[in-house]
């Protein structure tokens, strides 16, 4: 046996343990949410159907003493992009789930009424129970409650009122060791697929952070030893994400040009110092409090990008508030306030939606005139009360940046796929741009992170605005981070992955010692084009072809100051990304 | 010189003729308009961008004595689904166009700024005038504004404020001789890009409607003549339709049981008999005044099927009341009162919507609570101020079908590439649902009317209710629609195309001693087929592949009463529709 999957069917309300297949001893995190998805659901579903499954798996490496190695997948067909879907998240839960000696929970079916659910998955049972008096809470109040009832070492993955009201914005929470419930498995809907199967919350009842069985100890303590020291070596990850967080992008990506502004119309925002990680971290600091940065979302975590946002009482408003949140909810708002900025996050964390496609449809709104550019404080009552409340302008929201911009009427939408971009222009960013064009999961930063080669960089240098040498770039990109996705490892491992020459082989070094298998380096590279393969294969049945891998045509015509760039990597390079 | 385009430059607001080139001789309507889109239209362009064009092109027949001609194509890629879309109209506009030598109007760019202009094209020349004044008009104010200027004899070509909002459920209008706006081009949002465009409309000015040039004049009155006995000798054309309009089709369907009732969820509407053909009639009768059946919507029409609704003090609410919008405004929405019916259909005509998806909207609206199913009143309400005024719940409603049931996160959702399914159910008509599935255009019953056969035993009978035999009849429809819809005859001549020997002949004649060709019967096939081919291979550069070319999941696993029936003619049967 190498683990249980826990099925749950929504429609009878059972759930029941199984052994994981064989076949799927190396598959962890998104790995095996894309290869239960492809495996289990037809490519034709509707999303928010009975036939639509939404899987949650924790990493290959979760819940062992690997360093980083907290991050928790969720994968179904995308009721946003229509693709199949994973995103991933870090807080506390993936190694709970781990420690429980399960690699996957597979919610399927519907529930024939409307009715929620709630299922508590401890050390010896799992249980569904009626959560009709949970219903309609945001995610603060629900994880408050959740600690109250089943303890404050619980794990708790949840969907807000937008998830309820299955809005393809929704996102699914997860909650870090103080309960905040900010670590989202935010983008493609995911909530609204959660929220469609009737279940409002999953609580993970176990103490145990590091807990799962390691066939060679030694070696492995060994391995995680060196994988550690890459981290600790490396400039960005400790010295930069510990003391500014991720937003420390923000000044970064404004000098290069490359800060997506108003809704995609400039490159450069001139209010971008002020909502900076840099501003943020001396808020932070100065108001003391319950603000803090270099915080950690997960035990085991030694990056500790994230951050608490407080207020000027020093009361905790956010945690964390991340470089694309801020950017999605900020520049591209035209909004520059922190503290604008931090209430929209949090309203994002309470209400259940994702930061990026919420402030990237905000965006398209305030182009069609709905609000104004700049203005956090119609913003904020857009989220709280129109969102929350589920009125046609809140449905309007939730439903995303595509379906506002057709809507409205409007051609400068950034989408790929019907998901809103991230927080880089890829005209100026020209790598990314080939991400977005071609990823399996539409428009998404975290499919293949070119930022780093561009802007950063790590892993070499590729000029961002050239469009030469951007497909290899984003094609081997993409290749590692599906595999570093499977691990349960945290993206910004992949600086020193992609620096530290011993750190790749200490991660193969650690999964040889934990399963008692025999991988090489080289293996890696083909772990990581399966995985693409797998959803490639469910997208192409899904009916997508290569047409869909284009950016919106505004980005070809359309310069973006300062730098006066299009997009101009050619559609049949674009077509080579997936040439293996 | 076979003929001219009359070119219009929205973005230098510049009109200019040219000679069409002589490839195109045999090409009109939607011949002409889906390879004009196909040969100029990039497939991966916005449907509202200045990339796409919207192309208007009168029957190859039209203008000519040839009974039953006056069919107007309007052609662009759509905005409501990413294909290419021709949608055509009644009406007296075709026939103008077409004396003025006029094979196709082709409208190009899009202005830079926002005002709207009319294009007024005469015997001598075309312009483009400001429309300031006319922004913001209903139709029908605007069709009696522009009488009044240009005279009674003017076709007039229009959007509503739908259209001018660029509502993807926005038609294009057109005016019958009586100066009402309520023959549409309705569907795929064409309105939408005309109004993207900034073209509020065009003015036909002549007075002539059967000038155009014949080559061989005898022999075309000869064929003429026997294409009109065909006609009158149909019980179909001569009888049915003269006396009850094409609403007569409610009783048929409910009785079939495939009259698609409260959103698809029921196959009969238990107060059918209130808003049928029937009804409709008897009351236009009893109220006298203006109201009328048996009314033409062009010269030369011997069919005269179209009808003028009158309230009871005889006043012309709407002209026509056709039976797929008295089906989508009325059973589909639970509604029965044939005044609501009108008065829905008439501000559809006036804010410039197309009925059938207006009508599966509000369906779809009331299944997620907006508003309740035979709430009439509420519906009006949402059309008159909310569409109107471009409101949020406006917008939503002017996003059509798929839109609104992604934001409310339904399932039952009845579309195909986007676009809303006509009034029949295809589980309990199957061959329509082979169309609806494979179609060019989305779900749409004028692109192969299976109806004929399954339910009005109009060349030859196959079962509705069973999967055998549809494909091939979808098929061989689909393929002699887009030849008819290139003649710019009335779709309704096919009942005696289909059943009268020598009706197609006659068309054949009249073709060939018009253009002085050599055309035969079975050119007519090969014809059909390639405009098909040009369509699809649009589509498919567009993304489209054959996972489109599916009905919504619901209709596999939802059965229908009364008869118990799911669509069950498998995805294997359906990718054969195309095998030519």
């Amino acid at each position: 046996m190498v683990g249980k999957i826990l099925r749950v069917n929504m429609r009878e309300l059972t759930v029941r343990y199984e052994d994981l297949p064989d076949k799927y001893l190396l598959f962890g995190g998104r790995a095996l949410t894309s290869a239960l998805v492809a495996d289990e659901v037809p490519p034709g579903a509707h999303a928010l159907g009975e036939n639509n499954k939404l899987v949650i798996a924790p990493g290959l490496l979760s819940g062992t003493t690997a360093p980083c190695s907290g991050r928790l997948s969720v994968g179904a067909k995308s009721p946003l992009t229509g693709t199949i879907k994973e995103s991933n998240a870090g807080g506390i839960t993936a190694q709970k789930v781990a420690c429980l000696g399960i690699r996957a929970i597979v919610v399927e079916g519907r529930p024939a009424g409307d009715g929620f659910h709630l299922l508590v998955v401890g050390e010896d049972e799992a249980k569904l129970l009626p959560a009709g008096d949970l219903t309609g809470m945001g995610c603060y109040r629900l994880n408050e409650e959740l600690w109250k009832r089943y303890g404050t070492k619980s794990g708790v993955i949840s969907v807000g009122p937008a998830g309820e009201m299955r809005m393809v914005v929704a996102g699914v929470s997860t909650n870090d060791g103080e309960g905040h419930p900010g670590r989202y498995a935010g983008r493609g809907g995911l909530g609204a697929v959660m929220g469609s199967k009737g279940l409002k919350a999953i609580v993970v009842r176990t103490d145990k952070a590091f807990d799962v069985p390691v066939k060679n100890r030694e070696a492995f303590k060994e391995a995680a030893r060196k994988f550690a020291k890459a981290i600790a070596e490396h400039p960005v990850t400790n010295a930069a994400l510990p003391a500014y967080g991720t937003a420390v992008l923000i000044n970064i990506l404004n000098e290069a040009g490359g800060l997506p502004t108003r809704n995609f119309s400039d490159g450069q925002f001139e209010a971008a110092a002020l909502c900076s990680g840099e501003a943020l971290a001396e808020t932070v600091q100065k108001r003391g409090g319950k603000g803090r940065t270099g915080h950690v979302c997960h035990p085991g975590c030694l990056i500790r990008c994230s951050n608490i946002f407080a207020d000027e009482k020093g009361e905790a408003v956010c945690a964390p508030v991340e470089y694309e949140s801020a950017w999605a909810l900020g520049p591209n708002c035209g909004i520059s306030d922190l503290d604008h900025i931090a209430v929209l996050n949090r309203l994002c964390n309470d209400v259940g939606l994702d930061t990026i496609e919420t402030g990237v449809t905000l965006g398209v709104l305030m182009e069609a005139g709905v609000l104004a550019f700049g203005d956090g404080e119609a913003a904020i009552d857009l989220l709280d009360r129109e969102v929350r409340n589920g009125t046609p302008l809140g449905r309007i929201l939730g439903g995303g940046a595509e379906a506002a911009g057709k809507l409205f009427g409007l051609t400068r939408v950034p989408t790929v796929k019907g998901q809103g971009m991230p927080a880089y222009d890829p005209r100026a960013v020209k790598g990314i741009g080939v991400t977005y064009a071609t990823s399996t999961m539409g428009a998404d930063h975290t499919a293949g992170y070119s930022v780093t080669s561009n802007i950063l960089k790590v892993g070499g240098f590729v000029d961002p605005l050239s469009p030469a040498g951007q497909v290899d770039l984003s094609r081997n990109l993409q290749i590692a981070t599906a595999a570093v996705d499977a691990t349960g490892l945290c993206l910004f491992t992949a600086f020193p992955l992609l620096d530290v020459d011993y750190a790749l082989p200490s991660v193969v070094d650690m999964l040889n010692a934990q399963y008692g298998v025999n991988l090489t380096v080289g293996d890696v590279v083909d772990y990581g084009k399966e995985i693409l393969k797998t959803e490639r294969a469910f997208n192409r049945a899904a009916g997508f072809t290569k047409a869909h891998d284009r950016l919106p045509e505004f980005m070809r015509h359309e310069k973006l100051a300062p730098h006066g760039v299009t997009f101009d990597v050619p559609d049949e390079k674009l077509d080579e990304v997936f040439n293996f």
